[in-house]
């Protein structure tokens, strides 16, 4: 059917109808009272669900313009980076610290499993004269559907004095993370994701730590510098013309999602995923990642029954059920299928598509 | 009243009601053929407007980023550039080539003026080592409303050997600006300007020339990187995620000003600008740039009457006729006041500001 269209991918997710509607409304002036009203709540509101004191930075970006700017801020040519890959997007921290001139070694597990605690405190502990002076990871491997133990992680990484770099794309707003009790240093995150607007900003939130860093790099760039973003912040504005519209989108997501209350966002992620995970299960389905502690609450990867494609699934939920789940990335395409679980999706939603998957595989046998 | 706010401001300007529905429909898969289809005849359009044949690379960032974008991936520290500075969007680009630790002069001209060719000829004569490499120039300046004469520059640029580096923010789509005629290496622009729909998206194309020097550049950032933007179009797809609904959005507006014809959209942006400079004039008003020649189509400043304050003239018309207009920045705040004619402005708007500013500056005689 036309726009029946239901997105299951990790981002972009759906949009509460709410929220597009005031997304349409005429852009207003963003040098106004007007708009630094609303885009003060959205700060308030922001620091909420990012669970931190301090100031999250709002970009017109995508996620990955948030992931840049959080090492772009901090790395001289030369740094010393420890990048922790479970996947994909763990991969691109390290391209991008290497894209400004840092030495960057890998810290890498099979796709599907994560870093071990024990792993990374061996290396660090070797690092006698505190060469690493940033660790970059990932939360929810948004290409695997596995997730670090970020608590513990950034212990070991505060223990040993560097700077620890988080991507929260998928999991800020799905995933407990609080910045300031776990002592990460910087977060980062996207729209289109657990905040239940599409695509065009990006967060990132940095301690005092980062910012005492950021202040000995060199060339921490123009459009995406903490410094003019913090001035601006405290002038009730943004230093460049912001995305209005989707501000003024986020502005009501966020409204919405503090009516629900974070306990309850955070549970129903959980208890969404886990149903979609006993479900694919007693469907005789192998998931990827198998260990439900290790699990992502936004994103579960799911090998197809043997004998049928990752394509022939996809299609299928597609045409005749106008539903969209995302194929596996890179390596992994065409062996796996990843299913979204995050932002505005109900439990009606996972019975909705565990329906529509079974008789797409009773079809396909 | 609520929500009959009209802004004439050099951005963001009014955006068709067709746009905005467009707009707020929900998001689709960035991967796939659907939006590539879109993706790919947005990108046709955006050529046909900026007048190349080169790609024309879509971020997700405000008209800044592209700013920014233009001169990362151009400048190794120690580079000397020359940025033609009129006014305050003149004098970013020197702040964004310093930002990377290039060697910037500034050959400046007081605000309202515009570089005169014989000048820029004469510095780049002096420059017989060629170590001037990049020049930054403004061609609609919108803190002033004066235009540089861009064709006669750039072809001093193109025969001194530098790259020309163009802020085509407030004139791509309403001053003509010929990227591969007039020689000009790298041209930028922001979305909520002379394309009709609100700010998150900014357009960048640049010559072989400029990707020649692009090659050179050792640390071109990750996110702006026009090599990565240069594959994915390629790919009929766009490096990380897209700001999806800003660019269905563009693909209508930009429908809508084909079907409009590029020699009706620049004649009539000329026609109100000029129309409004006449009627200003003709209620005694001040202009900031009073040589025709030299004025923008996209904004116009003007001095308020002696005795009134910029202050009241603003407030009377945004309280009582609905109509935004900007202030000066800097230094010209309050000193003059703004009207934008930019994007979807027609002549009935032209008519109402001018009766509506008629009756505003009477009440306060």
């Amino acid at each position: 059917m036309n726009d029946k269209t239901f997105l299951m991918i990790p981002g972009p997710t759906p949009v509460p109808e709410r929220v597009l509607l005031d997304m349409a409304k005429a852009p207003i002036p963003h040098r106004s009272a007007e708009f630094s009203k609303i885009f003060d709540e959205v700060n308030e509101d922001l620091k909420w669900i990012f669970q931190t004191k301090n100031d999250v930075f709002i970009f017109a970006s995508s996620g990955t313009g948030a992931m840049d700017a959080a090492l772009s801020n901090l790395i001289n040519p030369g740094d010393k980076v420890l990048s922790l890959v479970i996947g994909n997007f763990g991969e691109r921290w390290a391209k991008i610290a290497e894209s400004y001139g840092a030495i960057v070694e890998r810290l890498t597990v099979p796709y599907g499993e994560v870093i071990s605690p024990d792993a990374l405190k061996k290396r660090l502990d070797e690092d006698i004269n505190n060469e690493i002076k940033i660790v970059t990871l990932t939360q929810s491997e948004t290409s695997t559907g596995a997730v670090n133990d970020v608590k513990k992680l950034c212990k070991i990484i505060r223990n040993h004095g560097a700077i620890s770099v988080v991507d929260g794309v998928t999991s800020v707003g799905a995933m407990d993370i609080k910045p300031d009790e776990w002592g990460i240093d910087v977060l980062v995150s996207g729209s289109q994701k657990g905040f239940m607007i599409p695509p065009g900003l990006a967060f990132l939130t940095a301690s005092e730590r980062a910012f005492e860093v950021h202040r000995q790099c060199k060339y921490p760039g123009f459009y995406f510098s903490w410094s003019s973003y913090k001035k601006s912040l405290a002038q009730h504005t943004t230093p460049y013309t912001p995305a209005i519209n989707l501000i003024v989108a986020l502005h009501t997501a966020l409204k919405m999602l503090r009516a629900e209350g974070l306990e309850n966002i955070l549970a129903r992620h959980k208890s969404n995923a886990m149903l979609l995970r006993k479900s694919l299960r007693e469907m005789g389905l192998k998931l990827f990642v198998e260990d439900d502690e290790k699990a992502s609450y936004a994103v579960t990867s799911v090998y197809p029954p043997e004998g049928i494609s990752v394509a022939d699934i996809r299609k299928i939920l597609k045409d005749d059920y106008d539903i969209i789940v995302a194929n596996g990335q890179n390596d992994l395409k065409d062996k796996i299928f990843r299913i979204g679980t995050l932002g505005y999706i109900s439990e009606r939603d996972i019975l909705m598509l565990v329906s529509a998957l079974k008789s797409t595989i009773q079809r396909l046998n």
